[in-house]
Order: structure tokens, then sequence, then C-alpha cells
């Protein structure tokens, strides 16, 4: 269960309000690499948690604090927008407003939420459920959970670069921070899952000997003149010689050739009301007759 | 530029064609862990690579292998569509039909697309190209592409679990390798580029010190009896003392407290048309006055 | 900020496992009447709140609330699905236990997620940021959020009925009570605004005199026989006749007529690149020539 | 059925084009506050309509009526457009232009559409089914459409603002008169239907005794120093003190605690292929047993 | 403008109510291929008409007609859910009825629109405004039509033969028959426009000796053996040879080779932050240094 | 399968980078006229083909030639954003660079992918699965890719109107060519299918003796006054009289009039939750005591 105070996790001072900033703000809170996605992807992966309870404790306990960060960001934009123009009239003359205005900014934070933030990215384009990465493997999830506040620490950090009011670089400091330790934190959850060599292939619950053992340590070259020595640069790199990193197997690489022949599809069903000209071609016509029986 | 044959890269047989499964054998196809994600993932971040050229090439490599993978889970999907009870007719009296039909098959099999593939997930969610990431730092990309192989290898597994058709087994059990070699090679290029102590923070082209030091590897716990103790397992965990993983820091614990004071957003914009009641509150009553001035 | 403790709101217990339940109650999570939708509504209209402090204080505290309904829902769905069946194998012949799997289970519970809940609808579609209303009119958003608690009890209640285990119809009926609860505390803000004298019409900052006067309060038939009476049915609807519900106005009914011309757009923009035959008909062609002078 | 003439409902003119109100205006035809959501909505609405006939033709004839407001704006954005820059070439040296093109102008307006509207909001998302509700229930639906309205009157009053062109502000006044109209006319309907004590808590047909007696009329207090009266404030509000709106309970207060215990869940099932170290953690290996058998 | 009366363009009679049937028709709403795509379409396309104003009045004339279609489906779509099974309680235990319910029905149809049907297709995603395509010019959008007209026909026989209730087959045999004048109508606007010699390329107003007058008649073959004769099939096609279709031209067929170089990118700007190693690759330094310049 | 090299189909030259003219080659890669959309729905087609081989072979040539077009335009981007201002610090001051910053550039161009092509189109929203149309109908799939061709040429000369960069011209002229051939190749499918007689209606495998013989060549007027002569022009048009397209019927003009009547739906189920109001109307109670008794 959860509970609030009516504080900020850490303090949001926004010096020069800049309406095209505060856009550029919402790519943290409702963006693929935002804090509505980590917050969520933490707590769901927490709720739907098997096995060893400390995960899911330590999911709950980040994925709480990312509420927080929410609420930072959506404040950071409120005060953005704080005596945005809202009108297209007198501004119209000159050119500087106009800039800000019909420029950065985006239109729906006058339209839509009378200056304040809301749970859409920098486009404008909404948050979107299917970010929410959890898949029951907790090494795969750990991973989902790297990625995210890698991606989303780069962003902080272009953020950081976009501005220079001193109280918004200050609470950017923070939440790189934040995304330092978090970083961190998954990858010692990956450590004490046996670090590369015990947790992957994940997930290492599947029987390695049912995968394909022939090519399941082959660098492929798609590259047209492979065969002419084209990917010679491919053939030293460490992806295609020396052991795997998972140490069970020895990278390889391979000159990519089909090994599966040309796919026959049958003549499409007569129910489904193909043109004519498809059902009377010459590869096999036994489906078309087979199903004229059944009819 | 690209090239193509007419024959698949590995076998794709299916013994018993089933609607249902092949409604499954689309997650892998347009779903979040699926082959057109990655496929366009690799392919993105190849064609806005920057820096060393190696790891273009690379990504082209795979990038290009992925598109044969779609042509293999396309093919699988139209051959177990063959022979689908395509109405409701007489099927209607027939128990087992039925369950198949309006089950666990997708009606857009046979309504859209004709029994063949689509652009969509297990869910007829249609693929959607927010997940395709290219972040322009090469590390979060990589990460990015071991947590695509991951949950795209838990998914491969999870359908040879779900078939039994000796066909379809191995075909996944080709693609299953192929997630194996692609885990390790992602990897591999963190190992190139320092691995966990070298890549992190990521990016590591911030300069550290510009980031918040107090909190950077603290371990915020937000239980709500975490000064009684509460969180006595999260003070041992390894995410909460010892180095950190990039060897930057030491992990602590520290029970999280508002750094911040409570939020105050100035009055609304009277051209927002908020409700009257709204603008005659208590608090700073100075914007409004400010921009009726302007007005 | 916010906090929490590992406890639920309120029990959550599963006699009997539905994984076809399961796929309902995510309607309750991730569906436009669901529960992600309420708490980040409340949140964010909380953040976003200009005005008296209090209403952002109450935001605040049911926002809050709703955080753990979702937890209680995802555990319940993760309930659900123990023991589902995750493959086609065996089951192929066993009519009862396909019906479950392959029919109103959603095949992401398996494939994607482990057994546990998802940022999803009962359809799959993933929750959509767009549904997250907050104007910064605070009584718009009051209709809002008893326009959410309404459709949400509807769902509720349509849950309880299609279900009989015990345990999930008592946790359904404490989510109904708090929606009952939730419905009452949002109509409290509207009555303390004034009621619908006072409310109405939304936003009441909007000078009303310079809305159109003539048709502000007229029910506009657009039956096509309004004129020969078709619509007398209509004529002595309380919405067309007495004092209107805002006490502003009277009601009264108007057959529709246009009161606007036929609109006449200009030829296309030559480098548009119409066709020419769009080009050269007779309608305006200036704007034809005037483009060509600038070229 | 549907029948159309060729003129305008009412007059539409634009005195000065203006490509960025041009997509300003986009808001109300494809946005959530928009006419295709209405006009949909109502549409909807009457076709699914069960009970007194009555309702299903006020919706026809209103969702009819908004048909037409689509129509209005489509035209006023083709309008806007006219002569609106197409290129980026010689205008790039010349600000003001450039300000308009390429800043508040939605670049499809050009490329996609031939200076036309489309289905989309302002920030070009496109128009999207999840947001027609029809729930059903009637006093949900009449919420809704208040809702909508109310939203909606809030955008076309700031659109008013943001012009000063008086064609468009005479076409402004008159939607915002219609929804003044609108949001009266769904309110009438409530009122017929019981008012806020007959119409509560919705659905009214669900037998309130099944729903949890304890907490169906307590305001939730979830601040984290509830007990220390930290939220006297609420105490004394009306949601948590006093008649409930419904007539059917009596407000109180309650400082939040958990009624449910911790919650656990069954070790992840094989088959679905978690890390080999989330099974054979010690809480509850029960299943894992139960399924192997099964196997 | 519009009108309406409350009568239906054509009887919807339904037999023998069928839930999943109402799914199914769900796809002639809200689909892609569905009525409320081609509504919006040719209203909008009307809207933004430009040139002769025929083409317009007849935009307008079948636009309105298809409102009529969405009406009739969605009557279907009720009729059809009429007595569906609301509930997974008693009926868990007869199969039959359970296929039915928790198979090929939407759970929607009976959880949010209380047997109605809703703005989705028949796998639950929302109608998209993406869809909806008018692009301007004449020729293109009457191909779009033509195409939407197909492919909604195509699905009609579908829904055709996936039925055996006499209602539905009559009033999908009156929708089928207003797809073959529909297909008719726009072919008949594009044979006024020229014909394929007349209309092609499209857009026709742009100079041709502006395109590349190397390639716009050439058949690339991208086939890998295409020099060792591999697509001798292909150079004996009515699209390597002869005169092409719009009479423009003469078809060959070539062997794709690239005529691009390898691109270089620029190293990252060092504002990006991608990770230090990206920028100290051999690969031109010279941006990063131009940008060090100008911090 | 699919092969690549590292060259580029054509040569991409950016002689002035301009990072408005990248967000507008967006629409291009991820829009709906755009080349993943026609890559991927040329591919699908083919996986999914069933008849004559040769057409999937075509397919298979076209899909792949595609790849190397959005290679191209993702060129293209990147070089277009090279030394792109990412912050908004000092050029605040400078009106030029804000307006091409904050204006046309897409913020996420800096924040998301650090100035690369991303999979979005021209407002950033994302690639939709939903675009890619593979019916199983040859001729309808034709016409689907006639239409994604017309409109993608539409959308290269305005982007070619809309720049006057020398390398962005010469790319765009090829582009251009190869959607006046890739028109006329799909085109030639149709001729070879049998010309519009031969084609249409589509699908031609459906009986047409089984459509509705009194509509399927008659043009509807929806006008108002059609009756008092207003659709004059109409009647005269040549959908309206002589022979239809497909040579198999005449076409005629018809005054529309409701064929079908009031629809009449049951009131609603109790289990459903409607208001109590709806279930007590005098139209119907049938249901009501049906359902009754069932319970």
């Amino acid at each position: 269960m959860f509970y609030h105070d009516n504080k900020l996790q850490y303090k949001v001072r926004v010096d020069k309000p800049n309406p095209a900033f505060a856009n550029m703000l919402q790519q943290a809170i409702g963006g693929i690499e935002g804090e509505i996605r980590v917050c969520l992807q933490y707590l769901f992966q927490a709720w739907g948690s098997r096995g060893p309870q400390k995960y899911r404790d330590m999911l709950m306990e980040t994925g709480t604090e990312e509420i927080a960060h929410i609420e930072m960001l959506a404040t950071a934009v409120a005060l953005n927008l704080e005596g945005a123009p809202m009108s297209m009239k007198d501004e119209m003359a000159k050119d500087k407003v106009i800039g800000a205005v019909m420029g950065g900014m985006n239109p729906r934070h006058v339209l839509s939420s009378g200056l304040a933030a809301m749970a859409v990215d920098s486009n404008g384009v909404p948050f979107n459920g299917s970010w929410v990465v959890g898949s029951g493997n907790l090494a795969a999830d750990m991973y989902a959970n790297v990625m995210a506040e890698s991606t989303g620490r780069v962003l902080a950090t272009r953020l950081w670069e976009a501005t220079d009011d001193a109280g918004m670089k200050d609470m950017l400091a923070f939440l790189i921070a934040r995304d330092t330790m978090h970083q961190n934190q998954w990858l010692a959850v990956l450590e004490e899952l046996g670090g590369l060599k015990g947790v992957h292939p994940i997930p290492n619950s599947f029987p390695q000997a049912e995968e394909n053992q022939e090519f399941n340590y082959s660098f492929f070259s798609t590259h047209i003149d492979a065969k002419n020595g084209a990917n010679q640069e491919m053939a030293n790199a460490r992806w295609a010689q020396g052991p795997s990193m998972d140490g069970k197997g020895e990278f390889s690489l391979v000159n990519i050739t089909p090994q599966g022949g040309i796919p026959q599809l049958a003549p499409p069903d007569p129910r489904g009301h193909a043109q004519k000209e498809q059902m009377t071609g010459s590869a096999g016509g036994g489906l078309v007759d087979k199903v004229k029986d059944i009819l």
C-alpha cells in the first residue's frame, strides 16, 4: 500500500520559466525513457514477482521512489509554463515571443492542460503501456531496468545540457545521480544472480541442449561479398572468435547461406475470396480441391 | 543496400497446422519482444551510428539477419493457418473446432489477411515504432539489445513449450540458438567498451562531478516504517553496502525524507479559463494581477 | 513524495484460479475505466493544481489510494493465473482446458509476462496516456472524475457478476464501495463550487455575453422531417422547454437550418502537387496566379 | 439514416489565414476534447441505446449536429492554411515566415494533406477510438457527455482567446454556445433520472447491500502523518463529514491502514522459463513440485 | 450540414444472436477496412476538396451514406449480443457456452459497452485516425478509395461466408453491393481524369523531367544471383519489358548495384553524451573539435 | 533470406544541414506514406502470397529494394542533423537559431536519438503496424500498393519543393523516379489480372449473384433536397449513368430512402447494471423477464 506527504523528494526551482523547455521535460515524464515507464515497470515487476522475496521488496522501494520523480518533473513543467503566451494575437508581431509560443511549445499545454504537465512525451505522443516490461524472468527484467536507467540518464544529461536555468540544472543533477544509483542497483542483482556466466543465456532455465547446437555461437555475416573476404574486419572481431561471454561456447564466423528451401504455401481457401486468378495457378491445387469437398 | 534470395534462412515445417499457435507466433513477429523490433532497432542503430565504423558494420550484419527471421515466422504463421476454419456455420455444433476458431485464433487472420501473418502481436495490437530504440549512446543501445534478445529468448522458449509440433520445435530451437549468440554478441561489445567499470554510469562522457554527489550511490528506502528498522533486509543487501558495480562509489542505505518543500504554483492565467473559484483562492494572487496588466 | 509498505490495502484471495477471469480483471487495471487511469489522473490534476490548496491536497490523498488499487488488482491477476495451462500440447485433446487456455485467456499472460499482470486492458490494448484528463479547470476535472468513477463502478459490478469466486467477490465489493465514495467525493466539490447553477456553463470564467446568444439554449433537431412535426417528442422533452439547468437561459426547440453558406476553398497551391485537373477548374483561380507570382 | 446539404451549420470566415492557428484548431477536431469524439460518442450511445426510446432519439439529434461541427472546423483549418509557406527555401532568410512555417505549423498539413484538415489533434496524434465512451449505463454516459462538453467548452474558450481573427472568434462563439446548450442538455437527463440522490451511486441497479459497508462513505487519508493530525484540513472538508451527496450515507475520515496481508505468489511455473534462481527460493515451492508432476 | 431520421438504410435482422459473430462484425465498424474509416475519409476529402466542385459534392453524398452503414453494423452488433452470457459462473461447467463467452466474444462487449458496438476492430484495437487518407491529390485519393472499397468488399464477403444467419447474410449482401458500386464510382473519376495515361504518374503536376530519368521505368532486381540469370522469370515479366502503363516510358530490367558510397556520419556531438569511446574513433574527429570551439 | 553491403543504393549528399528538414524527411521514413510501410507491406504480401509464384517473387524484389530506401532517408536525416543546436542556452537570444531548434526541429532528435533518424513520422507519431496491408486478395493488394506509391510520390514531390539543397533534391529526384516505376509496376499486375473488367468487383471470386442486385450500381444521393432536383449535377455525372467501369452493370441515380425500419433493441440485461430507469421503459420487457428466469 502507499502513502504520501505534500513535499517534494528534492527541490524544484525554476528561475526563468521557459515553455519550450517545459515541452522538453515531457520526454522525461511520458516518454519511453521517462519516469512513468520506470515507475510502472518496477511496480508491475514487484507485483508479479515470483521467487525470492527480497527482489520484490527492492522493486517496491524503487518503484515508489519513481512516483516522486514524476511529481518533481510535473512540478517543473508547471513552473516552466507560468507566464507562457496563451494567444497569437498581439504577439504576432513580435518575433521572439512567437518563436517560443508557436515553436518549441506544445500547444496542448495551453489548450488541453491549462499550463500543466500531461502524460505525454515531448512530441505529445501519449504514454503507452506497452513500454512497461515485466517478463517474469528476473534477469531479463534487470536488463530491461539497466537499459531504462541508461537511456534515462542519457536523456537527463541532454536536458541538463539544454538548459542554463540554475534551478533546473540542480534538479537534473539530482535525477542524474539517482539514475547512476539505479544502474548500479540492477547490476548488483545481476552479479548476485551469477554474473555473465551464471545469468546467460537468459533464460538459464531452458535446457541448452535443446537449442540448435550448430549456430548458437556463430556470428552470421550477411555481407554479399562475404565469401570474397569483404568481412575480414568482422572475422577478427571479439564477437567472432574466442570464448563466448557466457563461457558456454566459442565464437566463430559463418558466412550465411540459406538452410531452408523455397517456402510453398497452399493456394487460397475459396472462402477467403482471393482473386480467381490466384486459385488456378500451377502451384499445388490440392487444398482448393480439399476445401471444395468440405463445403 | 540489400539483396535477397527466395530461400529461407532455416527450414520451416509445420506438421499439424494450428491456427491458435499461429496467433501465438505473432508475438514473435509484431510484439515488443519480436523480430520486427530487433530488425529495425539494429538497422536504425547502424544507420545512425557515430564513432568507430566496426559497430555500424556489425549492426548491419545482424539487422539484415533479423529480416530473415521475420520471414521464417511469417511463413510459419501462414502454414499454421492452412485449413483453418473460416466460418461459424456448420462448425457451430462441433465444440472442438469452434474452440480453435473462435477461441485462440485471431479473427483477423481470416477477415483481414486471408490466412497470412500480419504486423501485429498475439493480441492483434499493431507493431509500434516507439519500440525501436537507438539512443546514439553505444552502451545504452547495447543494453537495449541485450534486453531485447533476453526477453526474445524467453518468449521463444515459451513458444517452444507451447507446441509439440516437431517442425515448429526445430525452427524455434534455431531461433533460440540465435538469441543465445546475439545476447553474447552485444555483451562482447560492452566488454570491449570497458566492462562494468568502464561503461558505467552510462553515459560515461558526462562529467560525473556534475551529478549530485550526495545521493548517487544511496539506496533509498521508501518504506513507511524504515526508521523502525522495517527495512533491515534491504540494509544488508548487496545494493546497500560495499563498492558500487561501476567501481566509482560506495553503496549505502538512506531512509528517504523529502528534500524539497511544498510546491507552489501560481493561480491560473485568466485566459486559460479555469473556474472563477480557482482564481480567488488565498495562495498567491500575484500572477493574476500581472496577467491582467498585460491584457 | 511517496512511501509504501508491503501489505495490501484490502485482502486479495482467489479460491479457484481462473485465467480467463484474470484477463477480464485487466480491464480494471489498464483499461480506460481502470485504476492506472484514475491514479495518474488524480495525481496529474494534483501536481498541476492552481487555486485553493485543499483541492490539491485531496487529489493527492485519493491518487495515492488508487496506486494500492492497481496493486490489489495486479495481485488478483497473478493469483488467477497460477496453474494456468501454458501449452497447447497434451491439452489439445481435452476440450475444457483448451477452452480456457486458447479462449478467454490472454496468450501474452503466458508469453510476455510469465503469469503476471500487465499494463493493458482485457483486449491486450496497452494503457494510453491520452486517457489522463487534467484540464486545468477544476469543475471540468471533477466531472471527468465522476465519469471515471461511474464507468469504473459499472465495470466493477460487471466483474462481480462475472465471477462466483468468494475471494474475488469480496475484493470487488471493496472496490465497488470505494467507487461509491469517490463518486460522492467529486460531487461534493462540485456542490462546494456552487452546484449546477454556480458551476455551469463550464468554464464559468468565460464572459457568457461573448458566446452566441441566439443558440446557447436551443435544442437543435436535425430530424429530416422536423418541420412536419416528426420531433414532437423532442419538443415536449425537458431539454427543449423550461429553464436551463444552469439557471441562465430558457430551453427551446429549433429545427436546424444552415446558417452558413457553401464553403469555397481556393484551388490547390501548385507546390502541393495536386493533379493538374484540380487547378484548372472554374472555382476561383486567384490563388494559383498569386502563388505563381511569388514563386 | 443520414442526409446532408452543401451548406455549413454556421458561417466560417477567416480574415487572416494563420497556419499555426490551423494547427491549434485540430485539437477541436481530432483531439480527446474534440468533435469527432463527441460525434461518434453520441451516435454510438444512440445505436446501442437500451431502455426508453426518447434518449436514443435525443442522442441521434445531437450526434448528427456534431458532424456539422467537424465540417465547420475542417473548413476553418483549410481556410487558415491558404497561402501557407510550403517550402524552406527562400523563406530561410526571413525570420517571420520561418517562424510560422517551421514553428507552430504542422508539417503534415503541407506534406500529407495538401493544406487540409486531418483526423488528428494539435500534436498530430491521430484520433483514437478508445475515447468513444458508451457504457450501456445511461447515467454514466450522461456524465461522460457532460465531461466532454465541459472540456470541449474550455478548449473552445482557449481557442477564442488565442485568435483575434474576427471570423474565427464568431465561429468559436457559436461553438461555445452549443457547448453551453449541450452541457445543460445532458444535465437535464440526469435530473430526469432522479438527480444526485436518484442517480448515484452509478449504477443504481446494483444492490448496494452487496458493496462493502465499512468503507463506502469513508474518505481515506493516505498522508504519512495522518495520525499526527497532519490532515486536519481534510477532516473538516465537506467530503469527510456530513451526509453524502447521494443521500445514502454519512461521510467520515479514515486514516488508511492496510487491511490485507503481504501477498504471496507461487514460484514460477518451470515452463515459463524464469531464471533458475527464482525457482529455488524459500517462498512456497509447492507449485513447482505440482507442475513437475503434471509434466 | 447533416440530417437524420430514425430508420435504417437497410433492414438489419438477426435470427440467431451470436456474440462471436458480433465481435467479427466489429472489423467492419472500427477496423482499417471498416466503415468509420471510409466515412471519415470521404468526408475529410470533401471538406478539404480543392478544384472542381463536383468531386466535393460526390464525396459528400457517399460520405453521408457511410454513416448509415456504421449505424447498420452497430445495430447488428447489438442484436447479436442479446442474451449473451455475461458471467463465468454457472456456465463454467458447460463447455459450449463457455466456448462462446470466453472464446470468440470480446469481453469488453460485456465489461465496457454493456452489449453494444464499440469504435474498435475485431481485436479490440481502437479505430485510429491515421487511417483517414486525404492527400489533397484527387487521383491519389481515388486510389485510396478504390483500395478501401476493395479490402472492404473482401472483408464483407468473408463475413458473409462466416455466418449462416439469413438476416445477417441479407444485410451483408446489401453492403457487398454498395462496395461494388463504390469501387466503380471512384474508378469513374479516374477515367474522367484521363485514365492510366492521363493520371499517372501521380501527381501528374510534377514536371517529370525533374525526376531521375535513368531509373524511372526500370524494374530493379535485388536477387543475389541476378547476374547469374536467377531472375529470368522477372526479365520476361510484363513489368520488365514493353511500354509502361502510363505510356510515358519503356520498362526494363536492371540488376541492382549500389550507386552511392559508404555513408560517413560525423562523430557524436559531445553535448549528446554518447560514450567517450565513440568520440575518439578514427573516423573524422572534425566535428568534435568544431563543437568544442563553439561551446 | 537477405544480404547487404555497406553502400547506399543511391548517393545521399547534404550540402547545408537543416534540422527542420530532417524532421520533414521523417514523414517519408515512419509516416503512413513512408518507406517502412511499403517495405513491410510488400514483404508481408510476399511472405503470405498464395497462388502464382511470380507475384511472390516480384514482391520480394521490390520489398527488398525498399529497405535501401529507408537506409537512404535515415542517412539523410542524420546528415541534416549534424551541427544542430542542442541547447536553449546561449542561443536563447539569437532568433534565427531558436527558430530552427525549437520550431521545426523534433526535440526527440536531440533528446532521444542523439541526432539520428527514428521510426516515427514528422509529428513524432511512431510507425504503426496497422498500416501494413496484405489482404490475401492480389488485386486489392495491388490497389493498396498503387495507392501507397501515389501518396508516396506526392509526399516526395512536396519534400522536393520544400528544399533547395542540391544534394537532397538529387536524392528525392531518384526516389520520385522509383515511385513512378512502382506505380506502373503494380498497374501492370492489374492489367495482367484482366484490367478493370476482369478485376472488378474485387474480390472477383465472390458469386456476384449473391450480392443485392437492386443497389449494386446505384449512386445514392443523400442530399436532403434530392427530390427537388438539387442533385441535378450528380444525375448527369459519369458515375450515375452509362455502363459501370467493370462492365457488369449500368449506373443509375437513386435518391436515398430508408429501406429498414426503426431498430428495436431489447432492454438491458440486469447483470450489465444499466440504470434501473432503463429497465422499466415500455419498449419490450421480454428479455428482462427471460434473463430473470435464468438467474
